[in-house]
């Protein structure tokens, strides 16, 4: 699972040699770097896989047939015909979180597997649904299921992967040293983490019907979208292995404004990112009318950029048919009214705050210097 | 919630004068009655509705715009323009099993309220989903929700009722007598049934693309589909009143074959109920090549009739374009092959094993009583 990503993991300033000629990173390395060597973070990510996927693919052949095979083609584990590949499962940044937090706790990663495994299942729930009902057609380079499999099928899988989440956490107390009350504080916590997903979702779609979204609206949408989930990866290993609600809070705090640096650092990419890097298609969040973070940071600014923009976007003729060029117009409108810069300065906001987080909690120095890492990961990135 | 479906909760020989000229029953009055005076099924419905609707609509009103509002439209108590409407919102027998179940356990009725609304709440994600992938178009006689809202809603909508579910159980132990230790349990079997219930309907949607499906491999669709929902609705209740582990397996399995004679007698409405009665589209489960238990019953069978049908279903030609003709010359080969006759036999015996399962738990004989005299109605109903 292992061998033909560590190119995905590199920690480097990331250069958009297509929508800027400048060459300047979609975010600039932060100015307080942590402590841990930058190659720390491929390993992580590694070991975070090596120990999740064996019980991720356990838990994903419980189900009946074609679930099963439907997971796997999502997973990346085997091709549309079911033959065994290798292709691109995620970055698995929650699994890796997961198993840093077990270990913030004082246990060993391997208590926060059920934790790592039940916040990927349930991230991949919703990969499942959003990108059916976004009409995503490619995701990490490759077909969406819903383009070959049908949408019945993205729909019952996805539902099968949330139910999936929670039946591994349950089962946790059979195995490792977690006990029956703490299973249940990490369900709950993956259930509010969920339902505030969902959340996020339902405001993402409804702002695609408008012309105007508040920058504070937008953020709160990213935060229910991807904060939630983030944050729960974060606090679910140490909750599994008995770490008090402060703690996981705090924890959870952390994971949280790593969400919104992440999704941050995604809107940028979304509109700027390089579709080859990416696997995602040229200038998809402009197509698709979302109004992510440039879009809305733009649109509060007062200049002449963004009230062109807000005209462009406001214009019903054409919506949804715009050409390449009229995207790449919108993209340099965005970025002349400031919302390109705004975003990246977001992404180095909330980093910041993320690892103030982690001061409140007490764990050995080198799981902090692991979180911090992963957290400077998470935001200078290119895919 | 309560004023305009008494009708529907009456207990009485379902005839059908539109497939059967005869005028006989759907199926026949079981041989052992129950002893309960049948008239207490509605109020026990009504009991159920009373308990469950506040908090169930209190946990709706969590979610966020749109989604509640769509959510209102589905239970019945909004228009498709949000104005108040008392429509149908369904039986309820699922909140009416939970609550029965607290008091098995010799609690008062509302330690059940948690279980009553989270098996609703999963029952009805089932719905949104499965009217979506099915493509059906009306629910209790109203449009489903993904043609008035579109597919976006209905599934993100079922996945917030199915988050709501747990979030709500794992809420018990901060309001009534039930302990965590007790809401994990119940966590869990509502996760294992859901799985299961996930399942069916992947069986179940495999099936239409199978020319023949054997009759216990229905039966085993069936069972996950119906029977584990119900089984968990006939235990969730004892279990948060803190019941041991054997006395709720012993209701859960009433509630599974109690869900087995309830899915035998929907197969059967479902090919010769009345369309305006039921609600659903004449012929509907013929019309999606359903292979319900009527169709493999009669196919299991050796005879010109089913030999006949056998060659109607596997001819590709005119697939899924049969008129009303073709529909009704289905049905009456699969009544003439003997597949109506065994799968009113079948309700009958499924519903013998769930009277028989109820006799391993100690309760209260009047709680007794109400089990059987829902069982009852489940078995003799006409929609």
């Amino acid at each position: 699972m292992t061998d033909i990503r560590e190119h995905d993991a590199h920690v480097a300033d990331t250069r958009d040699s297509r929508a800027n000629g400048e060459g300047t990173s979609v975010v600039a390395r932060p100015e307080q770097a942590p402590t841990a060597p930058a190659d720390d973070v491929p390993a992580l990510l590694d070991h975070g896989r090596t120990l999740c996927t064996p019980v991720l693919r356990e838990a994903v052949a419980r189900l009946a047939a074609p679930m099963d095979a439907v997971s796997a083609y999502h997973f990346g584990w085997t091709d549309a015909q079911g033959n065994p590949t290798n292709a691109d499962s995620g970055k698995a940044v929650r699994p890796a979180l997961a198993l840093l937090s077990a270990r913030a706790a004082g246990a060993p990663a391997s208590v926060g597997v059920p934790g790592g495994v039940a916040v990927e299942l349930v991230h991949n729930f919703s990969l499942l649904h959003d990108d059916l009902m976004d009409r995503d057609e490619t995701r990490r380079h490759r077909a969406t299921v819903w383009t070959v499999f049908g949408p019945a099928q993205a729909i019952l899988v996805g539902d099968a992967m949330f139910a999936l989440a929670n039946e591994i956490l349950l089962e946790a107390p059979g195995h490792g040293t977690t006990t029956a009350v703490d299973a249940g504080r990490a369900v709950h916590r993956v259930t509010v983490a969920t339902r505030k997903l969902i959340d996020g979702q339902a405001q993402d779609l409804s702002f695609e019907h408008r012309d105007r979204v508040g920058v504070e609206e937008c953020l709160e949408m990213e935060g229910n979208k991807t904060g939630a989930l983030l944050a729960v990866s974060a606090s679910i290993g140490a909750v599994l292995a008995g770490m008090d609600d402060k703690g996981a809070d705090a924890l959870e705090r952390y994971g949280y404004h790593l969400g919104l640096a992440f999704q941050a650092v995604d809107d940028l990419l979304g509109i700027w990112g390089d579709t080859e890097v990416t696997g995602k298609p040229n200038f998809g969040d402009l197509r698709a009318r979302k109004k992510s973070l440039p879009v809305c940071a733009a649109l509060a600014e007062d200049n002449k950029a963004s009230r062109r923009l807000a005209e462009l976007l406001a214009d019903p003729e054409g919506r949804g048919d715009e050409d390449e060029e009229q995207l790449a117009v919108r993209a340099a409108l965005i970025e002349e009214a400031g919302g390109r810069a705004w975003t990246a300065e977001e992404a180095r906001r909330q980093h910041k705050t993320a690892l103030a987080a982690l001061d409140e909690v007490a764990m050995p120095s080198s799981v902090r210097a692991q979180f911090a890492a992963l957290a400077e990961f998470v935001v200078v990135r290119e895919r």
